[in-house]
């Protein structure tokens, strides 16, 4: 069939010429007699194909060269642990931004491991909006303050990250290469690469060299940070594809015009959505406070379940796939990550028009 | 160039018939309009994907159905940690047979996090043998006996599974799907998919269900085993490329036989090798156990490092790449895992015989 405009919150819509590369590469790799998921990992070849990675990595974002880049596996989820494990050893607690489901999910691990604090929590208002630095609880003596910057869920963004005296931890699942990232405010950021840079199967991590050395000797081998940093994400095997196909769509993000592009691309193309709803006359409404909307995940209403049903039912007819909202929130989602093309954001706001037009 | 004869000790060589369909695949997934790797992992068509790869492998290993099947990331090395703090939560100690350098490992892990003891250490014999159950030093209230069942670097394997009073749980990284597992003498056995049953990125545990009731709350979400068997290894995002190949080669294993076939392949095909070694007059020698001699991982020396320095140009020059043995022991390697052609095997057998004839 045609090609879905896909909008799924994860994992994402691939450049087509990076799907291509990949089929024609995987029989064999550049006629070394076997394809590059069958070499070794301390193979010369895909040596080069993994720092190539991560090279594009610090080049793309700017990265400081007191950050490892760190090419993980276990996805956020793992992130959860990981960060308290290698940061809140000292007796200082970690603070926690609690901006919805994800954010949630962090904390849940950190206290877990760790001495927390709740910075703020967005309950009461249903994780609709972001809270400002002012709305911030902060302690003195914290560790970190660890944020969310965008929660694909809730479909909120921080809309700029805080300025703060104290180094903050950033969980950039869902809004990865979307925005440069100011280095001197963070210790570690973190995300999968499966909505913004890649397929499933990895994890990239930026780790401020200087937290390396308090790391407790007692933090098991692939949960220390300092075991990656020091081999360059080859203590044990990395998850080869992963890599490989990341490389490729961060060469796709480049050629593209880097971040620059991505971030005036992301806030455009979920611009055309906000408008189509608030030109609506109501016909659809986004629950989520105008200054924090996610530019990846544009959470939006209709006036009943029974609507709701079927303009998903009518989308999927018109080729526009995976629009329905997280089951704990219910309603429409479109995620709009840096490789799906204008063409299915405007095919979206289309059915939208068309869609209010025969039923508002 | 021709397709090599590839020995690597991990990543492997996959069948060619899965990397054909992979690529063939890979565009787009069965008239979905997508690639499977950009497909929801909550998608109908990913889920049945998902399942069939756990169906499989619970048909190929006979896994009894109180067993869970977790398909997770981040090695055999992620596993060192996730047993201990899974399993050793009552005070009783877990005892590990060091028997090389994974068990190693797994140790040093294990110790960080739980009370350990040395069930028996090979330093001594330089991990050349594995030791019969009567050599194990196994206190009253153990929790588990640890046992790598194959040293990749090494080259040594169990010949049998021991039959203990205490439950064991099995590093299988590198005999994987070689052999039948005695499920009543396990609680958990792992492994990396790398070596024997796909690419890299997935790492398949089974875990038995009774340990589940007993794994504390304090165990952060993705290290916990409740966690993975609860959701279907579905809690977070999967290693979906991984997932997927691997299925494919889970078939193509079943095409041949199963796990019975696989058993008796990799018996004959290794004795191939220990009967050029056996056979040259002392030219090759194998330094382990010839009881203890691995099926998967053949390691071999020759008289000196000049030697065994040309005996690798000389091979890969006829096409035999990746037998360099592991930097820790020097020598030769020939990892002959389930998806090698017996035509490799006999390339080197062929090699091996010419290099005596000339050198001898």
């Amino acid at each position: 069939m045609a090609r879905a405009h896909n909008f799924c919150a994860g994992p994402c819509t691939l450049p087509t010429e990076v799907l291509a590369e990949l089929a024609a590469e995987l029989p064999e790799f550049e006629g070394s007699g076997m394809s590059l998921i069958e070499m070794s990992h301390r193979d010369p070849v895909y040596d080069r194909i993994h720092h190539e990675t991560m090279a594009s990595l610090r080049e793309l974002c700017s990265v400081p060269d007191d950050f490892s880049i760190q090419l993980l596996q276990g996805g956020a989820t793992l992130q959860f642990a990981m960060v308290p494990m290698n940061l809140l050893t000292d007796g200082r607690p970690g603070a926690y931004a609690v901006t919805g489901s994800w954010a949630k999910k962090a904390l849940a691990d950190a206290s877990l491991i760790g001495p927390t604090s709740v910075a703020w929590d967005g309950a009461e208002g249903g994780y609709t909006a972001m809270p400002t630095a002012n709305e911030l609880d902060l302690d003195d003596g914290l560790r970190y303050l660890h944020v969310t910057s965008n929660e694909t869920i809730g479909g909120i963004r921080l809309p700029e990250f805080y300025d703060l005296p104290v180094r903050q931890v950033a969980d950039m699942s869902s809004d990865y290469l979307t925005r440069a990232i100011p280095w001197d405010r963070f210790d570690v950021v973190y995300g999968g690469a499966q909505k913004n840079i890649g397929p499933a199967g990895l994890t990239v991590v930026f780790v401020r060299d200087s937290i390396l050395d308090d790391i407790p000797a007692s933090v098991p081998s692939y949960l220390s940070y300092a075991t990656h940093a020091a081999a360059d994400s080859l203590a044990n095997t990395p998850p080869v594809f992963a890599v490989w196909a990341t490389g490729k769509v961060l060469s796709w993000i480049a050629e593209q015009g880097g971040i620059p592009a991505m971030e005036e691309r992301a806030a455009r193309r979920s611009s055309m959505v906000y408008e189509a709803i608030d030109s609506s006359e109501g016909f659809y409404r986004s629950p989520v406070a105008v200054a924090d909307r996610s530019h990846t995940n544009v959470v939006f209403r209709l006036g009943s379940d029974d609507l709701e049903a079927r303009f998903l039912v009518e989308a999927e007819a018109a080729g526009l796939v995976n629009l329905k909202g997280h089951r704990s929130v219910g309603g429409i989602r479109a995620s709009i990550y840096n490789a799906l093309p204008t063409d299915s954001v405007q095919a979206l706001v289309d059915h939208m028009t068309t869609f209010a037009g025969v039923n508002g």
